[in-house]
């Protein structure tokens, strides 16, 4: 279409061309941090191309960078802009979370929407900023108008010019996993050390020799620690960052389905945000709630179903090899025509009733509030690799599980069984069982879910991040929440922030989580990283507290050894953040160490404050945390592979108060690999005014309760 | 895998090796058809390759073709085959039909089922083959076993070698429509006629200058007549045809899905049944029930609730640019956002409760079972074309349908009304909305739905006919079979007989119905062909019945014509066979030719008998059909643009008895262009000795009933 022969369009053109000398072509916008130390500039560049750039402390975090969409079979959003409108505003509000960190959260900004109108297509974008101070949050919003109703994104072209070779920690970028261990390295490494590290999973799709995932952390030479990732990521396809590496300039790359679009947009619609968070101090990194912030409220009228979750689970004894998930050893199975009755089973099948009966018991005696136990239901026996489409039905147990008898014993101990749902990622299958799958739920008294998203997606063509597989999470999320269930979401995309407003997602994995620890293992600082990577967008079910880390202690066959002391994984229920924690080893490891075990019986796993004592990426992580409710404070601290001291202030205490730390530490001679299981717990009385220093262990860490004494 | 440095593998070639000394390697099978008349011949031919032919009463109907399917990533089912076992067996049985052309149907056949064992992959095939004396069927029987548990088509490689360059009535292959206008012409002639038969439409896929549909039909120089489809597609991809134009071979080319993959298949598993129909006179390939006999039984024990139905609707005048489907004239609606309360009505919306009580009053006043309405519920207002996802939620009507009040006046009139599911090609929004929307319609006293399709599937990258999309479409049938509900898929795959196993399935579209006259008309013959492609798979709802065949008088924008005669309309209700017949013009044109209108008042929609009177395809057919559980007959008759004149003989009446026929003919100057609504209505008396001559005009065509006389 030529607008020009179009008469209601020149005239359209002739208010623009009024609006261009009102606003200029190279207007630009400045905004600062609520505490003054972060600017944004924003700024139409020749050709009408929206720019930004921030600093911090006037320090350059983002230099110029380009803004805009690539269309399809359109003119794209990326030139030829005017500035027609601009609005600011401050905000600062506190909220208080149905779950999290601390008892409230502030969010506090400036904020900057810039409205962009492209002349020739008669189209206007919107770029809305809101500059925390704790770093700087944008989307670009579709106003709905009469030339931009429906259109596909072919790629987003959002630029993050970075200030330097600055050191990162990156995964793969990878359109179908998560699950890689970090690399550390200058970002003119990544292309030398992709091949490496893009190790084999059960699905993945790699993209780029210099592709990289979010959320990013670096940090700069001038010791700046800055991450980027995004927020609210709903129907849209999740982002991904392509270095290049001669400019050190990072752009989106957007997640594409099956016929190779990245996006379909119907106006009026928002990206999500992408964001930047950064500071000179690790630890405020770690305390960034800018992600939940740059989330809506909400959407729930009643949120007093959701609880945070303590649990064990049969689970660790399938993920090492002792146990199955299936009840036979058949290779090729039909749901609708196989009779589990009538078929061989194969003695391994964990999720049997006496198995289960255990695991109830001592949730019970200890307190826990759940048992997961994964394989209860049928068609384990081929339940991924065959792109398979009626993998589960998720109602028909196995022969062995007494779906009734087990919720009604659970029940009157007081304890949840916790669903399991793996797909296997035929996600038209569990949409179909959906309805049906949740009614089960509430039938029986499950009030939370585990999902699983094994294997490549199916239909064959979809990623496990594109835009249609990401509203699939959502709507399994939304209808779970119909239901009044709770959400642990396993290889679905990677959090953005999301359980504010939907905080029954309490739980996801997308990384690699202590799973990995029986799969040839996890590096020894992969948990002085995730804090400050992964959990980001959300908390993680980590599934820590392996206390038998020599797997082949129990299955020979399995080599695999967990790269962690036990003392540091009784500290990961304080370092790696959720509202969900597992108990993940197997009851019998924890009953030859009820003395550590008790530290997991007490933590707690809802917080009213944290702190971070002391962080450095890669290194070292230490966090002081406040139980909801409570006067009692939990520490855990977790460091790299080369161990260390920790010294920590204990300021944070009430003045004046007395606590009773018990310290679960590292012995002498404990090592990750050599010497794991050497720990050693102690009692001391502290103040505010204590100052404590702790040895770690290579691959170590410890974990402190400190109880009021009355 | 290297078979021969496996031990047990090296034993099962020990095996091998010994049945091929036991069979032999070009071992030749031979079996008849129950007559006598049809002969195939299966060969493994050199290499191992299977191959079949078929001769009619001695003479090629398929010269010797090749059998097998490429696989991806693993060795093909196509060559290094042994004969390693081979059955036969003889099959005579008479079955009922829930509804149809006859009151019973005899399906006899000898039957060879031929192993296959192909020794370098120890895998195992089996080809069973159903000689009929209307034709063959056969099809690929993949058994359980360890080295073929879960394998991929790459395409399927069955051929059918042509004896000679056939008269073909042919449409483009195409894997997202079948609504072309069928081609007549020499196989030979298909490559230069292709691009003016690929005509437009809002999906479509064409793949190649020599690829074409199924049913195909063929007419050879020395006149046999041959049809090829397929039947019971189910959990496979759609077949198209493509054509080597230098050999006169065929080859099957299966429809692909969005990674190009044409079926992933576990074992045990069928392809559907391949059909080749052949006779020497013209009326044998329309009475073959070879493609009904080929699928199974049907599943449902109770089939109580199916019923053949006769309906008016609210559809023409949205068809013809009258009326509208949707209420606003807004073009980008989100059903989550837009209250349609507030929305300017474009007072154009046909499906208001004015109008539909109107219909209501119609059918109950001339004894119709229903009425459909489309465009009653929200989302139309931008409904195709954008490939967006949530497009309808199938249970909110428009502010001016009250669904409560129409349903409950028209079950006061013993009037059902039909529900409308236009899902736009949606899948997914479609199965998230299914059962809402049938527990919607079991509230309401909906026993009925009709479906469609139309554009592009999403998501995208799926085509309407592949395995992931027929299992769609087979999903909802049997979805709606557990609702007691009645399926009328438009724009959904063409049907394979399917309606034995399913005979809820009372109607497709999937060919190019009367709609097509306003958007640009049918070719005169079109219904002179339909019989022997489309129909040849299930019923069609092809909606005759337009009396008012110039749109122009009541839509001046609109230029196209019914390529009909008026009496023609009335003589489809006979010869396109299907137990959903919709008189489909508006009501006010009925009451105008009431006279006319008794036709179709007294056409029966189900039969006892059928028989075809004459018929040459391309030209004209005409049937005599026996209503179900009476002595009425009815005939009709149609024929090309050069119009003719038709002689029957009533012999099939009962002897003896005496009827009066009602014939409803063209005048002598009808004219389907110049003068369609002359018609002339006459009464005589008629037995089984009468013989009659007819006048059809060009477009033409007559109808009769036979009532007998007390």
């Amino acid at each position: 279409m030529n607008p020009l022969r179009n008469p209601v369009s020149t005239r359209r053109l002739g208010l623009l061309g009024l609006l261009c000398l009102l606003w200029g072509t190279l207007r630009a916008e400045e905004i600062k941090s609520p505490n003054g130390q972060l600017t944004l500039n924003v700024t139409l560049a020749e050709g009408g191309v929206p720019t930004y750039s921030l600093t911090y402390k006037g320090r350059p975090v983002i230099k110029t960078s380009k803004l805009g969409l690539e269309l399809k079979n359109t003119t794209s959003l990326q030139a030829g802009f005017t500035q027609t409108d601009k609005q600011t505003r401050s905000f600062d509000e506190t909220w208080t979370p149905v779950w999290g960190e601390s008892k409230t959260i502030r969010n506090h900004y400036n904020e900057l929407a810039v409205t962009l109108t492209q002349a020739a297509t008669q189209r206007t974008m919107r770029v809305r900023f809101r500059v925390f101070d704790d770093g700087l949050g944008f989307r670009y919003e579709f106003p709905r108008q009469p030339k931009l109703d429906y259109f596909t994104i072919k790629e987003e072209r959002t630029q993050f010019a970075l200030a330097g070779d600055h050191k990162a920690f990156w995964l793969p970028g990878d359109y179908d996993t998560q699950e890689y261990s970090t690399v550390t390295s200058k970002l003119s490494e990544v292309r030398g050390k992709m091949k490496a590290a893009t190790t084999p999973n059960a699905s993945q799709t790699p993209f780029s020799p210099t592709g990289v995932q979010t959320p990013l952390m670096m940090k700069s030479q001038d010791g700046l620690y800055i991450n980027i990732h995004e927020a609210a990521l709903i129907d849209y396809s999740c982002m991904h960052l392509e270095l290049d590496d001669k400019n050190m300039v990072l752009e989106s790359h957007l997640t594409p389905d099956a016929v190779g679009d990245k996006g379909l947009i119907q106006t009026p619609a928002n990206s999500p945000w992408r964001t930047v968070i950064v500071s000179d101090k690790a630890g405020d990194i770690l305390l960034s709630k800018l992600v939940l912030n740059l989330n809506e409220p909400t959407k729930y009228p009643d949120v007093s179903w959701i609880k945070p979750v303590k649990y064990v689970g049969v689970w660790w004894e399938m993920i090492t090899g002792k146990g199955t998930w299936s009840y036979t050893n058949q290779e090729n199975i039909k749901l609708d025509s196989i009779d589990y009755k009538t078929v061989q089973p194969n003695g391994t099948h964990a999720a049997n009733n006496t198995r289960v009966k255990q695991y109830i018991d001592f949730a019970a005696k200890h307190g826990f509030d759940a048992v997961l136990v994964e394989g209860w239901n049928i068609g384990w026996e081929d339940w991924f690799g065959k792109h398979k489409d009626y993998v589960f039905d998720f109602v028909t147990p196995y022969p062995d599980f007494d779906v009734v008898e087990l919720n009604r014993y659970a029940a009157s101990k007081g304890v949840k069984i916790i669903m399991h749902h793996e797909t296997s990622g035929s996600v038209r299958n569990y949409e179909r069982h959906l309805d049906s799958a949740f009614q089960f739920m509430n039938k029986y008294g499950y009030n939370a879910v585990k999902t699983g998203y094994v294997g490549d997606i199916v239909p064959l063509g979809h990623h496990h991040y594109d835009q249609w597989v990401n509203n699939h999470y959502q709507y399994v999320l939304e209808k779970a929440a119909e239901h009044k269930i709770m959400v642990n979401g396993h290889e679905a995309v990677r959090p953005t922030g999301l359980a504010r407003t939907f905080p029954n997602l309490i739980g996801n994995e997308a990384a690699r989580g202590t799973e990995y620890e029986s799969f040839g293992g996890n590096n020894a600082d992969h948990t002085t990283i995730l804090p400050f990577t992964r959990l980001i967008g959300g908390p993680m079910d980590y599934t820590p507290g392996i206390f038998q880390t020599r797997i082949s202690t129990f299955n020979p066959q399995n080599t695999s050894f967990v790269h962690s002391t036990l003392a540091r994984q009784l500290a990961l229920y304080v370092t790696m953040y959720s509202p969900l924690q597992m108990a993940a080893d197997m009851i019998e490891h924890y009953n030859e160490h009820l003395d550590a075990f008790q530290f997991i019986k007490d933590v707690a796993v809802d917080w009213d404050d944290t702190k971070v004592l002391e962080a450095e990426p890669g290194d070292y992580i230490t966090y002081a945390r406040k139980a909801k409710g409570k006067s009692s404070w939990f520490i855990g601290s977790t460091c790299d592979e080369q161990g260390r001291t920790s010294k920590i202030d204990l300021s944070f205490l009430e003045p004046g108060k007395k606590y009773t730390a018990t310290i679960y530490a590292d012995a002498p001679t404990a090592h990750y690999e050599k010497n794991p299981q050497a720990y050693q717990i102690r009692k001391q009385k502290v103040t505010s005014k204590t100052k404590l220093t702790q040895f770690c262990a290579p691959g170590g860490g410890y974990a402190i309760s400190l109880v009021e004494t009355k």
